[in-house]
């Protein structure tokens, strides 16, 4: 059980500026910088920041890597390849990443004829996932490679309201395969509608469409977990950046900042049973029968033991932040749904994290309760609008499994990524595969990433860029 | 049912500093500090902030107002004696205020003798609550007349504990009312238990009494609700002060904020149907019957008509953020259990709060399903310790009813107090009932407060000053 939590995983993500020369910065967000060399094929033009607008313009093939330099020719943005560190604390690594630019096509247009693809009528996302597996490595697996699919399949209803500068339109026609339609003529649109309608923004769509693609990928995690040997479950931290903005979504202990002139922003937060306590016990309390006779939804900050029976404990329950005294009932015996604190934390003393992708198979300990109702596989969709504030050259967006967290703060990480950045020759071929300094050494072990590394994961050839924000 | 928003009060509080002569400030939480002649018998001498640590000796009575000048000769502060103003949308005065001194006995010690009720044994604590009512007047004041004695009851088996320095025995041994001994040897403490046990501090001992206090409190209104006329529901804003920390406990859509020096510190968050829609939905999701066919948990941003069944709509679900198309289902018809925004936001089209304390009779609007199930009368509680911080002479504690903040912000509030404070001459009898100058009486009607006041509030006579923040 110990090991669901022990893997660990990071990702530094620089937003730098480069120029028509390599130490002339531009406006790109930059995923692991190494040289094209090193990952053959993996670079595409791509502008952020005061270029955004200039993004939706690259024509690329649908999901995959992007061959060859793209068409702004003094911006370069080398794609991460999708690797992980395994820290060596669990046998197998069971951590995956994923970088894609994916391409998404409207579905039809209203009169049912399907368009030809061409420029400018379907949209482009960027995309990175971390996915911090556990109890084995096909969740993150499967997750990275078909997360980002889902996204795009819930996006493609949105391609044309997207790129229509006017409020979305509540109602669509019930035409099938003609959602996207532009033509407001066709939609039932706001000025039908009640004076009370609320009004929804284009980015809430994408925020929607972002929550529904991790449920979609839950449920094929689920249907798929036999035939596909889907073992074990994960966090899933990934960031898609579209029509100017950064959508961070969440479902885990991982996190995600934004480092923008030295101050951090927070993009992320942890689900965990401490976090998400009243969540699980709330739930608990509707549904008894989950608990299934083992468990009790109260929270008691030990295990309560038969002779205590008539005294009175120390709980908490599900409406309370407080502490109180209660008396200590027969059935106050069972194992709290939620019990430990901080790394300990743990839902039905078995999980570590509350919120993720898969988990089907899990259950209770020496038991048959199954623990998935209790996890969620929804995510926490933040938003940064890229075109709203002045960046540094050496901005950062910095992913990271608890893995990093647990050893480092946001302050130290930000500290670090600055000063090897502030000295970081973006051009120089061989930097990516000389591996770190001395004192760099020092800070992976610091961070976790290095430490205690097996022999097969050496073998592997240097660790990508991407995967060691100290030398971003 | 649209009369359920309409009453408002605001009630502002200013830590203020008097020193020996009228104009040398010191040391205080003052509240309505208008002289003691006009509210005769009202006044205690009391030391908050740098003298934070003699308030505990300050020896009064059991719950009431504090006869004759206090202990401490340089320090005055006068009671609020709890009245509202009524800015007239209701017909009827519906909101009730409420400020106590609070003396807590130990239940009894452990030997099972009651001890003698002396200076030192016992705790006391400062409350003031500001009430507001909707659909009757009942549950208001009965929540300032009871919720206090709720709140000492639940700390009278603290009392010792609060006052030893250790951290608070996890176990209390079962001997009938023996609660609250100092004695370790009676205690099941923290040396007995796993080493996986939680560290539960003295200040969440008395969040989880506050919390416990609310619940009680309902309680006794659905036992009492027929026999003693508990008409209608109120949100309850409380605040208590208790060995250096004030307990800040919001059930409903009321506001606190502190003003530290011109900084404005948010002391409560606003529990409404928009804020609160996720729990919501996720109750009526886990237990449908609640909703009673009637309406859908499912939330969209207007009402659906038949004709468009088979279209597709907007929808948020209970674990989204964002919104998303669906296919309209026959289902879908129902209404929405939230619906609207703003300060149109309503739970089943009725009640534009979702905490607070009564309602227990309220029905959805002809029909028979009771709204009750989805209302909380738990209280979010935020602590402010008051001996962490520097505070300048016009720091102010304000709460307001939604009636002031739905017309004025956090900064022009903290504005118009500095304003008011910093020309305030506070040993001048006769300015609380001189009113308020042509500029004032002009921010009030901006504020809502006076705004068509009714002829029986102006025969009432002055306005008691804690009631006007722009007089403070």
């Amino acid at each position: 059980m110990g090991e669901l939590r022990q893997a660990g995983a990071a990702a530094g993500f620089s937003v730098r500026r480069w120029g028509p020369t390599p130490r002339q910065y531009s406006s790109c967000l930059a995923l692991s910088p190494f040289p094209s060399s090193f990952w053959p094929g993996s670079q595409v033009a791509v502008t952020f920041l005061s270029l955004a607008s200039r993004l939706e313009r690259v024509c690329v093939s649908k999901v995959g890597v992007i061959p060859g330099p793209g068409l702004v020719s003094n911006l370069m943005w080398s794609l991460w390849p999708g690797r992980v560190i395994n820290a060596g604390k669990s046998r197998h690594n069971e951590d995956q990443a994923c970088c894609e630019v994916v391409y998404v096509e409207g579905r039809r247009s209203v009169s049912g004829v399907p368009r030809e693809p061409s420029r400018g009528q379907g949209l482009c996302f960027y995309y990175w996932g971390l996915f911090d597996g556990h109890a084995g490595g096909g969740a993150a697996e499967m997750a990275s490679r078909l997360l980002h699919r889902h996204i795009r399949e819930q996006l493609k209803d949105l391609v044309e309201i997207l790129q229509d500068p006017s409020p979305p339109p509540l109602c669509l026609p019930s035409t099938p395969g003609a959602a996207g339609s532009s033509d407001p003529s066709h939609l039932v649109g706001p000025q039908s509608c009640w004076s009370s309608q609320k009004e929804v923004t284009h980015e809430s769509l994408v925020v929607g469409a972002i929550e529904n693609a991790f449920q979609f990928m839950d449920e094929q995690m689920a249907r798929e977990r036999r035939g596909h040997q889907v073992e074990g479950g994960c966090c899933a931290l990934v960031v898609v950046y579209l029509l100017g903005k950064v959508y961070v979504a969440n479902a885990g202990d991982s996190r995600a900042i934004i480092v923008r002139n030295g101050e951090i922003i927070p993009m992320s937060r942890e689900f965990t049973p401490e976090t998400e306590r009243q969540r699980l016990q709330l739930l608990g309390f509707l549904k008894p029968e989950l608990l299934g006779g083992e468990f009790t939804h109260l929270e008691f900050p030990r295990r309560i033991q038969p002779k205590e029976l008539g005294q009175r404990m120390l709980y908490r329950d599900q409406n309370m932040t407080g502490w109180a005294y209660k008396k200590i009932e027969l059935e106050d015996l069972r194992f709290p749904l939620v019990c430990g604190e901080g790394k300990k934390a743990r839902v039905m003393a078995t999980i570590g994290v509350t919120r993720g992708l898969g988990d089907h198979n899990l259950k209770v300990c020496s038991s048959t309760l199954p623990i998935k109702p209790f996890l969620s596989c929804f995510p926490e969709v933040r938003v940064y609008d890229l075109t709203q504030y002045e960046h540094c050259p050496d901005d950062v967006l910095v992913l990271g499994t608890d893995g990093l967290w647990d050893v480092t703060s946001d302050c130290e990480v930000a500290a670090t990524v600055d000063r090897v950045l502030s000295a970081y020759e973006p051009n120089d071929p061989s930097s990516p595969s000389h591996g770190c300094n001395q004192k760099e050494a020092g800070d992976c072990r610091r961070w976790g990433l290095w430490e205690d590394l097996p022999p097969h994961c050496l073998q592997q050839g240097p660790v990508p860029r991407g995967l060691r924000p100290h030398c971003l």
